[in-house]
């Protein structure tokens, strides 16, 4: 019996939905899901096109960085991910892409302002934007060090992940995650969403300005606050 | 039998077309129709994802905002689907979407110029749009007064809801209507199309100036004026 | 036996390109096919569906503007193609369309300088734009009015309709025509790439140059010169 | 037996890969793959469409231009790719497109900057740019100059062909080199979606500015340094 059949599974799919909704071409992007209970998440293998993947080729790898099972080396991003389950408690999925109009607000090394009502759905304050990278943390041990700055950039802002779930590491692209490895792909679509209409907002008016907190407030209660009304619950 | 088949599967068909012309990711989009003899419209359940949607699953709520026949919530917009089937009368069907480019429109809270006769083929005069809610209206029931402020908007610029069929709310998106709700998507699709090409047109010239009046009211009576020649009529 | 069963099956197959191509929405856009032996032409009736189209419905009109058969109103802009049909002689198929990149630049009312080889390819010189109609000739004969603008911008700059095939009208949008109604879609849907590419230059640098004369020249010889040698001729 | 067989498979499979991967429409782009061992190259003819296109409609051509075997016209690109092959020793397979993005950048005749590391992780340096060619280059033979206008750029800018396997032609559009004809099909989509996040990018931010170069050499070293570790080597 395979213990570990259901998180190859979610991150199987995660990873066919990352091709599905257009977030990346050819191999770019991966997704991950996590099981807290075992310590343990599986992760797309590296650079094998999205075609050709299964459920038995994902990579289960624990928070050491050591590989548990698989066959074929775990997507170079790992130890990205890796940082990521054990800094932000509570996650059990994570997706990187480099869908294009995300990546364009990371090459600008912008945060994306809360100019309206379909961001503030999501999350009540801009998409925070990593610094660039130091020459020695780059030296040191990149990607390991790619997750350090996600949640060193969380700490300094004081941002909760369970709140904001998504950031651009900047000059590179998205990472984002969630309750599921579902739900951090769900998270990628909605920021490349936010993202490409930010991008024509700043086309239409350079000078556009952030929606005023009440408004930012309302829209995130609706769908996040203690008396949140949308959907069925 | 059910008296309300025709007004829930007019609600449901308006609300698949949101999907097939690509106005909304997920479930951010909702049509309702509306039978003004019974009062009562029918509009899409909060949350539910398009692929899922029944003729049977669309909620019927009257002119108060009481839920007539339905187990689902009704869409979180419903009170300003209410408010404009009060305000505006004659309309028959409403669509709100988040579609990408009258979403940019709404954020950079900008009406938009009637740049060329595509648009004032279907709208003869800039597309309004709302200013931004106040911390009060917020506050006291935020749906309800999202509906009050495009009445207001249209009031204040006496502008007749029959000849322009659509509003952009500053910072959060398109609302249009019609005298069907299949022709209330109509009009978004049209809405999202007229958003586009204006942007582009902005990026070529920012200083780009709208049609002379000559040319708008030409436009606009070959297809709606009383020798209107457009089409089989 | 229907004499015009070839027009009526031209003009039908280039309508039906126009949809396909995504060079309109709804009934945005309406080609001909002209026989100049006959006098007569065949276009789209207006405002039917391109999914409802069928060649029986395409309406044969003369270059008098007379409807010599057909139980459908011909497209509300025919007299534009009727004084084309007069005025350029040699052409056998017009095409009109509100696609996206092309009515922003007449909507920007600039015509598009030769930004590259790709413009060049098809067309010597910058694509014309007319100036805006006056009010006198909106009010006397629109449609009529708008091909005597084309004509006119023609005659002005010394442009040879053969080999210029295409142009903008001022807050409208394009026109091109060809040898046949088939090759006439094709020229819109070349002008679209065209005016897509060249919004795209401008975006990347507002003060991009024209490309040199010498280099224009050799695209163009190169496709459409005495000594042409691009394809199979 | 076919001696080329395979040499015409690969052109062929490279050439409907363009159509696949929306590079071009109509014919406006061709890929050839090179046999050093035979000295000869199979590459698409003049004009055909790709829907029109079989292997055995390949030409094969020497690096003297001479046409091997083929019934019909090669590409009117042929010396270009002719020129390459000779100055460029290892690459077996080149591809020339229209791709929109990547000729807006050659339109706006500049070379791509570094914005982030979805480049670098090709390509360690900016995409280069050729000068426009002289008038006298043109008159003499404007294929087989463009061809030589490339291999000049890689020998001014010291610019290793095995490393950076893209160029931008000013005011004309890209040409990739690989591996192989697939690999430099593959280039042409990477290349073009460089140049879209790369045109978002400035959109975003007109003074956006390229990575430090720590970062570049990190992601390029991943991918093509000695101990690169993307992917399952």
């Amino acid at each position: 019996m395979d213990v570990y059949k259901t998180l190859r599974e979610e991150s199987f799919e995660a990873n066919l939905e990352i091709k599905r909704q257009n977030l990346a071409i050819y191999t770019w992007g991966n997704a991950s899901a996590f099981d807290p209970a075992k310590g343990i998440f599986a992760i797309k293998p590296s650079g094998v096109a999205y075609d050709a993947l299964k459920p038995e080729l994902m990579v289960l790898v624990d928070l050491d960085g050591a590989i548990v099972e698989g066959g074929l080396k775990p997507s170079s991003d790992t130890k990205t991910h890796q940082v990521l389950y054990r800094e932000f408690t509570g996650i059990l999925g994570i997706t990187h892409t480099h869908s294009s109009y995300a990546v364009a607000w990371a090459q600008a090394q912008k945060p994306v302002p809360v100019f309206g009502t379909t961001h503030a759905d999501f999350c009540a304050a801009e998409i925070p934007c990593t610094p660039l990278m130091s020459r020695e943390a780059v030296k040191n041990n990149y990607e390991l060090e790619t997750g350090k700055l996600i949640a060193e950039t969380f700490r300094k802002g004081a941002i909760d992940p369970a709140d904001i779930n998504m950031i651009l590491v900047a000059g590179h692209g998205p990472f984002t995650w969630g309750t599921s490895a579902a739900q951090s792909v769900c998270h990628s679509v909605i920021l490349e969403e936010i993202c490409k209409i930010a991008l024509f907002t700043v086309t239409i008016d350079p000078l556009a300005q952030a929606l005023p907190e009440h408004i930012i407030r309302k829209h995130w209660e609706r769908k996040h606050g203690p008396d949140a009304y949308y959907g069925q619950r």
